[in-house]
């Protein structure tokens, strides 16, 4: 059986305090679990108790937005673009939220990515 | 009408990296809004849309701790414990989740503490 994992990405060039990228990251955690709810509610139960989540980084909006673009067809992912009310431009895309998905399906777009 | 918001409360103490406050802080948003989903639904969508966070901080368990047992009668919140795979001692209490909730009704209790 799979395990299930959840992926939130988070943009590192922006140079975010650790409460601004918490508060994103939370943005991506929330969207992307309630988007698997409807699409694959078994992997959001399965996943619910132990809620692994890794956190990752990427160095620019091309490279969020890419890796948005080539997972939207096949797992449950939301981009966060902030309200931005404090320390970066409004409109900004921060973070990425990936499932809750099998631990494979999700490690076969981010394997590249490294912790934040 | 009330606006509402949820606040997230980190054990700012245990100095955590930015990677693993914001797991923790995702934990406790979801947390959370679950809990608030049970008991509140219309608090719950309200706050959907918009999604308002703060993310606060603490210097010690026994202010998060007080904390929790002075608003979970009166307000949806979860306290979040570790796993502790990595940075920290395992079953360490990270994180406080509260709300989606009326402003108001959140800042009561949390008035006196600093943004992260």
């Amino acid at each position: 059986m799979s395990e299930f994992k959840q992926a939130i990405v988070i943009r590192n060039d922006l140079k975010m305090g650790k409460g601004k990228i918490a508060a994103q990251a939370s943005h991506a955690s929330i969207g992307a679990y309630v988007k698997c709810l409807e699409k694959h509610k078994d992997w959001a139960e399965d996943w619910f108790d132990m809620q692994k989540k890794v956190v990752l980084k990427v160095d620019s909006v091309t490279e969020i937005v890419t890796l948005f673009e080539s997972i939207k067809k096949e797992l449950p992912c939301v981009l966060i673009k902030d309200a931005g009310r404090t320390q970066i431009e409004p409109g900004s895309i921060t973070a990425l939220g990936i499932g809750p998905a099998p631990e494979e399906k999700i490690d076969k777009y981010t394997h590249s990515l490294k912790l934040l």
